[in-house]
């Protein structure tokens, strides 16, 4: 891909992520976390995006709490491009900000949606996805969302449904549908034609302005006012002011879910299915599974040494220490500076309710 | 009871117990540890003892990797009655050289020796029945022990066996009996003739030295010049010379046992049942118990602050962090600077395992 390619890679950021818990806090939400490996989530993202695009042309949307550590782990991004939220939002206003403001610096240009917490085993297949989907992209008004084959049935994820194939690889969406319950996952999975909805979407600047003038028209407005005051000394004022009044919604369910109802030979939405071992490591759960990969050993430990006897199954994060496991089973323990967490892989989902007890008792110093 | 009473405390502090690893390691026995309040073991055993005798009238017996912390938590008990082990030996040499030491100061010294490590939760009890010992063991050539009424069927303890009672709470002792296996255990407790062996003995210094002498014929010559040698400048070197040369056996084992089949009415060894709350903690489960005593919240969190949810029966140590325990049941983790230990109540017992690897892989810098 030439240098001269219109793709901006627009990642969201601005989770406050409480499944990682202890780990995670609000300064600290999983995209600045190192999960996996010497690399922080969003600096993979980065990593991963970097063949396709010069980093001036990515764009962050964050928020103010992680400002710091982000400019810190992407110091080579410029800190103009990094978008602080006044105020928490779901993902239409953070997309439909960015497109304003790329339609201003051209309207060709490809925005391409990530989110900034994902992990992805085969990158190469990754970016010759991403590749397809910013030339499919750039005809007409087309929207592309990338599709990932379902590994499991899975409650916890929006899919897409496939229409009919328009070339090798490619189809188009007869509908995204919020998250199923167990019996229509089930027969999601069993159909074959329901793909995960990855979150990755790639569409025109100009694409993407219209879609939310139509669909959001309320908000609009305000995102437009903001992108005009972007480089000039009043942006920061009517940022804060104009953005907090946007709907808090989310693109899903504000512009595509509605447009797929078009008809798919209307809506213009395609879908790339690529099984590019994609895994958003939503839990503790997830993680173990993502680090145990194919390893005949079941004990993740993720320390400075360690011994187990009668011990399968467990995820165990405590740098820098020795850790002893005897006769446990699919425990998750994670132990930070000032906390530690004990639980099971089959309810590592729960450390929310945690987080929501801290909140309650306002333990700030550990949010 | 007088200040110029015969009672000479000898406290035998030499053990390098590994069952509370990782809090327990060479240097931090477990009689240095605090482990169910402010004060440690030792701390608290002589705390129990100080209304029945002066500190100058205490005696330590200990090894080199604990004088240190020792002597900082014992400042007032002299120095010099702080005798270190030159190699690691059962308790017969132990108790044997405090006899010799004691009959050179007074034949007649009664000498009560007391593990370092135990818990007592009615300490008037306690002392009354050391009292009530002291007495005893100040006639004639008699011998006393503390017996502890069973509470459940252990097979990690000695029992003695009572014989006839000779006064109200006094009897004499028929048998003294090693670790049972189950069945004789449950058999012990079904007659109700058994009492746990407390480890708690009181005797004259000359009945102690004569009774070494007599079962231990090659071993006593020894501590006969260890003791000779104390508080001259050839002391240490005596010490270090002969003591290693000293069978290497149990009190009970070489003195007790065999004594006591002379038959009760010539072997002079008395017992008195006392249930003041005992407790020799002989591991995170046994610490669990008594930390929880009748408390109805099941877990026991020694921490900085915790949360549990759908948790039950788990001990946890980890101090100044908060704790989160979701859907585990009775856990045992413990956290020091170093190491996490993560184990069932049930298999507490196993952490000798731990600590057998580490000595195995030289890992030195954690035994």
């Amino acid at each position: 891909m030439s240098m001269n390619s219109p793709f901006y890679p627009v990642l969201l950021a601005g989770g406050s992520g409480t499944r990682f818990w202890p780990r995670s806090r609000r300064a600290r939400a999983k995209q600045v976390l190192s999960l996996d490996g010497e690399q922080s989530m969003i600096q993979q993202t980065v990593q991963r995006l970097r063949p396709l695009a010069r980093l001036e042309k990515f764009w962050i949307i964050t928020n103010d709490l992680l400002s710091e550590t982000l400019q810190e782990q992407l110091a080579d991004i410029p800190t103009e491009h990094m978008l602080l939220e006044p105020a928490a939002r779901n993902t239409a206003p953070a997309a439909g900000l960015a497109a304003f403001l790329l339609e201003r610096i051209s309207p060709d240009a490809i925005l391409g949606m990530f989110p900034a917490d994902h992990v992805v085993s085969d990158e190469d297949k990754f970016r010759d996805t991403v590749r397809k989907g910013i030339q499919l992209a750039s005809q007409d008004s087309n929207i592309v969302v990338l599709g990932i084959p379902p590994t499991r049935i899975e409650t916890g994820y929006g899919y897409v449904e496939l229409g009919s194939q328009t070339a090798p690889g490619v189809h188009r969406v007869r509908r995204f549908t919020e998250k199923p319950n167990q019996v229509r996952a089930e027969e999601f999975i069993a159909s074959r034609n329901f793909l995960w909805n990855s979150g990755i979407f790639l569409w025109k600047a100009s694409t993407l302005a219209a879609a939310i003038r139509e669909h959001l028209s309320e908000t609009a407005p305000f995102l437009e006012q903001i992108a005009a005051a972007y480089g000039t000394s009043k942006f920061e004022a009517v940022f804060a002011e104009l953005y907090p009044r946007c709907e808090n919604i989310s693109l899903d369910y504000a512009v595509l879910e509605p447009r797929a109802t078009k008809g798919e030979h209307h809506s213009n939405i395609f879908c790339l299915p690529a099984d590019f071992g994609w895994n958003d490591l939503g839990s503790w759960a997830a993680l173990y599974d993502h680090q145990r990969g194919a390893s005949p050993e079941t004990n993740v430990v993720d320390a400075g040494g360690g011994y187990t006897l009668h011990a399968d199954g467990n995820y165990v994060y405590a740098p820098g220490r020795f850790v002893a496991l005897v006769g446990v089973k699919d425990l998750v323990v994670v132990q930070t500076d000032d906390a530690l967490l004990i639980t099971t892989r089959h309810q590592s989902q729960d450390v929310s309710k945690v987080v929501k007890h801290l909140k309650d008792t306002s333990r700030e110093e550990l949010l």
